[in-house]
């Protein structure tokens, strides 16, 4: 592109090297480490005296390409809304959550699933493998824009490795529920990116304020993102639950909380809209924030009505966040929030951790039946009273508050490093620094179509 | 947005009352009425002696979330075909969908499976309130662009009610039969709609012509919507058969019908496009309507033959109404049909029904075997014969005919009520009244990039 | 449109001519041989004494929808990347696929499953025939912009035939496995294509050359492609496969090796690109090499470390091809390979149909247990040792190049027929020869919305 001067060799050959060497280095742990679980591994499967129709994979397949459509789509188009930066939201999306569902398989694995040397793998591990994605996707709406593909995948790197920890403190150790992840995944990865846009506060990124809107079609291209999420969160929550009753409640709660979170958004963007009017951005998140609210709680005993009062609420914070609180979170807290993250993600989430606390607190033998034990195995064993799992829940917010926040400013530091290829103020939400983009349409002159013109081709 | 003068409060209030007053009504009946079902609550179903496998879930919410898109991506997108409506096709659906299904649990519910004083709810609900809210977009397509949300709303609100009570009527006290909703969806969706336009009747909507077209970009959105529509209408139809053979069966009749109607659409429009032109028009609605005609018969023995023969006469009948019979509706008629509904769903909605009135009379022992309970209960039961089948599912269609066309009146006169906010002549087809609208893509002076310039933030 | 001469009537009739003729010879020949399988009829479903839930679709259902939208959605929208030939890189995909998807049926019917003089359809035959719609769009992608729908509908009816043909050889005589198809749908489409564009060969094409490059939102409607092209291949690879650990395998497999694919396409576009810019013709092709990669493999013990690196491999040969083998692929062979369907399907499938050569050749009864038997029925007989089946499954790569290049140049010659509605070159990549094309979007003069005008429809 003429006259564009070159970037320095050290910045171009960034991408590439970090791409080459985070794949080479889980290429070489999954040699040393990753195996095929007993319902992939053909020897093991066949061993056992199982019917084909009991593989998980026909319980959980299903569920675990919705969530991927929502990561990849969903997360990918939600975020090309901006004008000028589809390339680099879409195609981001894309490499972030690559590398991340390998990184976390290892991560996770290691974790969760580590017997006898090996992490065995199959349709949970993928499912738990997306929705680490999810989270660091999460964390990239906060920064989105603002940071270069070698800073976002050093960001994943450190990102997975704290979200399986601190996965594993509250699911493994502290006995915490929490399925569609209000807390492990929304919570955290909203706060991970709302630190890190703290560290990385760019005060002259006014330069490129004109570039943060969008356009019809722009949109339109995120609004496809939008449903997309919507759809499909339903899935998302109920994917890895107890088999049977719990897939299908969590599901059919989700499906009514989102619904309200909806009109919800609807009602309260007209209302605060200038001269009643709607607007796109609040439609295209805050009617997501329903998804969110009941990630904890969409398993447990929420009732229909529960579902529908959580959706309201949630989708009534999240429109007003987007409205009040975002400006204030800039000049006040020098949190850049691009997408509006805060809104969607952090406060829904922290919402939904508490109703978590709420609907767990409330859990009896008699509401749930047998069906306790797998919803809350410690209180059916008798090892936990409702009330001391509402407490452990209540911890739960808390440590992944603490994660979140120490973890994302470590990880500010190390995005900071002077040598990463990270975009000028004025080159902020700009495909151009990062993409070969195409022109605009060109004009074609437009005379006669010579469709009997001699064919040379004969 | 300068020089627009303000909407009286009075009018800007509307639509956020109107949602909070519907969702605080919904929330209030779900509190009274609705509860999981046995196979959502954990103390039914494990009070039961299932196995997890057993449970509905995993023979309906695939075909369910199939659904749920062709609902909301499939009819937000084709309608988004209008060069500057974008924003309401795909928010109008999101606002109107999201209602209707919840209100249309209830309705359902109260006429469907309301024991003991309670509602009871599970992935087979979700299937019908989602089938319902199709039922309110098909309605919706005819009216779209020239009416307001407030107005959209208030249709719901009624049509989903008359949408139960015909529903009812048929299925279950005449016997008919109508998995996939060639009567009770489309035909009554359709008319519903048509009605309600010739009510609705704007004799000075030119005003707004030239924005009825669409632009390059937008006829692609809409394909999305097409296709979407087009690969999922399988599911759509065999979302509520009979599992097994029933489900199977339906699914690969429709997947022909489908195939048989894209060829018609496609021969079809080259025939009557001027200069053999295909138009995007045909393709993006009449390529649908093998849908639409089996409908009724999908889940019958149709034959792998008779199902490419329904699709053939759909997609040829669908696009001659688009070329020849849509103008006429206008001038003759005076139904200002947006997209063509009459075409895709009410045309191919009656075609259906005749082809299910003679699929039906031909039922014999033989040809369903033990089957035939699925499909025709009271034929296998005795109670009625194969003709008396047929002259109940005509008789279904005459009640469907007179409930939609009676109903759309009432709600025509509801619609026109003077202080709603209905959008006036010149603004129909125009996202601008009702949404904060950006601008175009901004021109950047392309000066140097200057990836080298001192780093503000270090 | 005004200043088009009009095409002669000879011209203009050809393609629905061409409709009408293949769709009323595919329902012929479907009323004469094609009948509900025994899971799809309801007297030989009851018949039987099965649980509903052993019924095949619930098995293959879930993985026939993403294939199928992987053939509508995704290679449509890839392909839509063109700056004016959207509507018919999407228009024509959906005319082709429906046509090969019946023709196929009846082929692969007579080939595969006639018995008793008549072929027997259910979900599996869904399947093949919408793989066989594929390897048809692969060879649409070589010749894309070029020809026009009559020599596109004649191409299918050759190709599907041939693709049959091969298939029968490779599965039925030779014994080859090839669940995903990476010789009998990716190389056989890729080779049929790039020769059939070698016979096509345009020296003139430089008069459209400028149109053959994309926009901002073409590139997104395109990356809409590739994404459900990635998300869904997993499912596209297993659909086939053993029930149980082998459909479970496959999925984890491609899982994988697409995401190892992923970032080995970033790391190299950003390698070979200008200035370290990525190149979205890279990332929405390159990218999905991974999928294709393992379509032989996949089911077979490749272990997870094979998968990435079998992907990693697949994303960098493919990514090299897109920059230094397409030109010289016009310039030294005269192919004119509009959207490198060699690099993404070619040269990938034949790495796959090699990678499957190592693997099977490597196949002990140790690893597989008594799974051999659905992997390798013939070594777990004892009919073939692992290098006998090593051999076969290259001789197979062999007879598929053979097929597809002898059968596109026949095929070459018919679409060279002279009075074929063929585009001059000087409107190769356009639109608006075939299509209604709509104008740009229309300036509105903005003066004051008023909403406040009287009601003329009161």
């Amino acid at each position: 592109m003429p006259g564009f001067p070159r970037r320095s060799a050290g910045r171009r050959l960034q991408l590439p090297l970090l791409c080459l060497l985070f794949q080479g280095a889980t290429a070489v742990l999954f040699a040393a480490f990753v195996r095929y679980n007993h319902e992939t591994d053909p020897a093991l499967w066949h061993w056992g005296n199982h019917s084909n129709a009991a593989n998980e994979f026909y319980f959980r397949y299903p569920s675990f390409q919705d969530v991927h459509v929502m990561v990849f789509v969903g997360f990918g188009f939600l975020m090309a809304f901006l004008q000028r930066y589809g390339f680099s939201s879409v195609g981001f999306t894309f490499l972030l959550a690559a590398f991340a569902l390998q990184w976390s398989t290892l991560i996770q694995g290691f974790l969760h699933s580590f017997h006898g040397g090996y992490i065995y793998v199959g349709v949970e591990s993928m499912i738990n493998a997306d929705f680490c994605a999810g989270a660091v996707l999460i964390s990239f709406g906060a920064i989105l824009g603002k940071t270069g593909p070698t800073q976002l995948l050093l960001m994943a790197l450190l990102e997975v490795v704290l979200f399986g920890i601190n996965e594993f403190v509250l699911l493994s150790l502290l006995g915490v529920r929490d399925a569609g992840g209000s807390m492990t995944i929304h919570t955290f990865g909203a706060y991970f990116g709302l630190v890190l846009s703290r560290v990385l506060y760019r005060p002259q990124l006014e330069k490129s304020k004109h570039r943060q809107g969008s356009v019809s079609y722009s949109d339109l291209f995120a609004m496809i993102g939008t449903i997309f999420l919507w759809l499909f969160w339903p899935s998302f929550n109920s994917a890895p639950s107890a088999l049977g009753d719990g897939q299908h409640r969590t599901a059919l709660n989700t499906y009514y909380s989102l619904s309200a979170s909806t009109l919800s958004t609807f009602a309260l963007s007209a209302l605060v809209g200038g001269d009643g009017r709607l607007d796109m951005v609040h439609i295209q998140n805050a009617a997501l924030a329903g998804g969110v609210v009941v990630g904890t709680s969409g398993e447990m005993m929420l009732t229909p009505f529960g579902a529908l009062a959580a959706g309201f609420l949630a989708g009534t914070v999240s429109t007003l966040g987007y409205k009040f609180f975002t400006p204030i979170l800039e000049s006040r807290f020098k949190i850049q929030d691009t997408c509006g993250v805060h809104n969607l993600h952090g406060m829904p989430g922290i919402l939904g951790a508490l109703l978590g606390v709420l609907v767990a607190g409330l859990a009896t033998h008699e509401a749930y039946g047998d069906g306790l034990e797998n919803v809350f195995p410690l209180i059916a064993e008798g090892q936990r009273s409702a009330t001391s799992q509402a407490v452990h829940q209540l911890f739960g917010l808390f440590v992944t508050l603490t994660f979140a926040s120490v973890g994302a400013g470590l990880g500010g530091l190390l995005l900071k490093l002077p040598f990463l290829d990270s975009p000028p103020d004025s080159q902020c939400f700009k495909d151009q620094i990062y993409w070969e983009v195409p022109g605009e349409l060109e004009e074609e002159a437009q005379g006669p179509l010579r469709t009997e013109e001699p064919d040379t081709r004969a």
